[in-house]
């Protein structure tokens, strides 16, 4: 295999006409539109990512494009699953306790016995709904069509009174932009948590604020809109809620994962194999 | 059944010679030494509580003691993992950069891959340990004395070097006392997690603060040694750790297992069966 390093950006490197399989760095966006365009051998776009939205009008038409799906699965699911416990237990309340020298017990509930509904049944969707399960909750997974064991998108608005909790991991697409809405929100009960680990989009900031600062709902977010927050915007004060700056992915071991899967992905290509994570049309 | 409430404390009540069965109250100690003695039917003393260490020196010879094993155990490992995660990914530290609104990521492991000592084997530290392997991390646990799969007591120092994490969850005895000394900390290697949500007493908490101040280690303690540290103690602002206000136990559904297993007890009692959850010497 030749090796030519290229990010995508500026002008095309000697040998470029020769690339059959493009592999994008995942600390840094796509490149600009029509960068791979008319590269005469592409044949695959390999991204490290779990999302792939942002190549949306990027990748050349006809070109398949596959996701990293897995590489930053588990370290993504074991934050939605830090998160949800850091607010059922109150850890960030003690946190602020102990800054002051106080200790004091919050009123504070658990997961174990909660209903937890994860959106998305994918991998991350997958390893939450697993983790939650060993935790003693009962999970309740979703996916874009039923089958035995997962609800629809279309049971959601049927399902939310019924859960405590509720867990995104969808890619952010059309279908799902600010799918988390007022009237989403609406429907969760009294002292609900709303988690995401997704993509900021998904949810309607504006919509979610009224809920928290009403002390309604809590959320837990790793991931905004907009992202990050501007330094005066009303989510970093907002009651409820408690933030990570995205950092879902990159956990340690995600390179040795990305490598093993670039390996396998260029050993298949070599070999005329299908290649896995395909991104399907209409992501 | 008959039902006399009382808590032990102040003088006894109508009918106390006729006493069989008695039910601490969970929410404040044990009564005053010899305040059981001399009931002349007392078969039982049912605690509320999985720590039964205060009782020592209260319990009347001869009168079997029974623990609440298993009323908080689910709410107590569960708080093991959270507090567990929220270190390992840096919650704290969010929480503090939120409060800053400073969207800033953190050098962060995570709970996946790595090895996790957890020293206890009984109904919590098998919990922990079904958890942390739902989370895709690797548990070893310690009993008193080996058995398959599980490592003894003294077996802990030679393991210590290769476990990043290592939960306590064993009683708090005179063989326990102070386990977590000083060279205890320093067979774990650069950069462990030392969590404890068992009793303040098993750590020498001058030692632990030697090595939090160096920031070669990580501590997260639901319960510490004095308890709580008075306003001007060293750990509140010690750097490494994190500190939840022993909220270990008490987590909603406590009180519907403690009222399952008491009567339990007392049909078991009534019955002429055996009962569960007999403290044995030497506790």
């Amino acid at each position: 295999v030749r090796v030519i390093v290229w990010d995508g950006n500026g002008k095309r490197p000697t040998g470029a006409d020769e690339i059959e399989f493009f592999v994008a760095r995942y600390d840094i966006g796509p490149p600009p539109a029509g960068a791979l365009a008319g590269l005469p051998k592409l044949r695959a776009v390999q991204l490290l990512s779990a999302g792939v939205e942002h190549w949306v009008g990027v990748q050349p038409a006809g070109v398949p494009l596959f996701s990293g799906r897995g590489v930053h699965g588990q370290s993504t699911a074991e934050l939605a699953v830090a998160g949800m416990l850091a607010i059922l237990r109150r850890l960030p309340a003690y946190e602020q306790a102990r800054a002051a020298h106080r200790w004091q017990r919050e009123p504070s509930g658990g997961l174990a016995g909660q209903r937890v509904l994860v959106i998305g049944s994918g991998d991350i969707g997958t390893r939450i709904a697993t983790a939650v399960r060993a935790l003693e909750a009962e999970a309740t997974m979703v996916a874009r069509t039923a089958r035995p064991g997962v609800a629809s998108l279309g049971d959601v608005p049927g399902l939310l009174p019924d859960f405590q909790v509720v867990a995104l991991a969808v890619p952010h697409t059309p279908e799902t932009d600010k799918m988390v809405d007022a009237r989403f929100l609406a429907a969760m009960p009294d002292g609900a948590l709303l988690v995401n680990v997704a993509r900021g989009a998904l949810v309607d900031t504006d919509a979610l604020l009224v809920e928290l600062n009403a002390r309604r709902l809590y959320a837990y977010l790793d991931v905004t809109d907009p992202e990050p927050p501007p330094a005066n915007h009303p989510l970093w004060d907002a009651p409820n809620l408690f933030l990570t700056p995205h950092v879902g992915g990159g956990a340690p071991g995600w390179h040795e994962r990305a490598f093993a899967l670039v390996r396998d992905q260029v050993l298949r290509f070599r070999a005329g194999q299908p290649l896995i994570n395909e991104v399907v049309a209409g992501y």
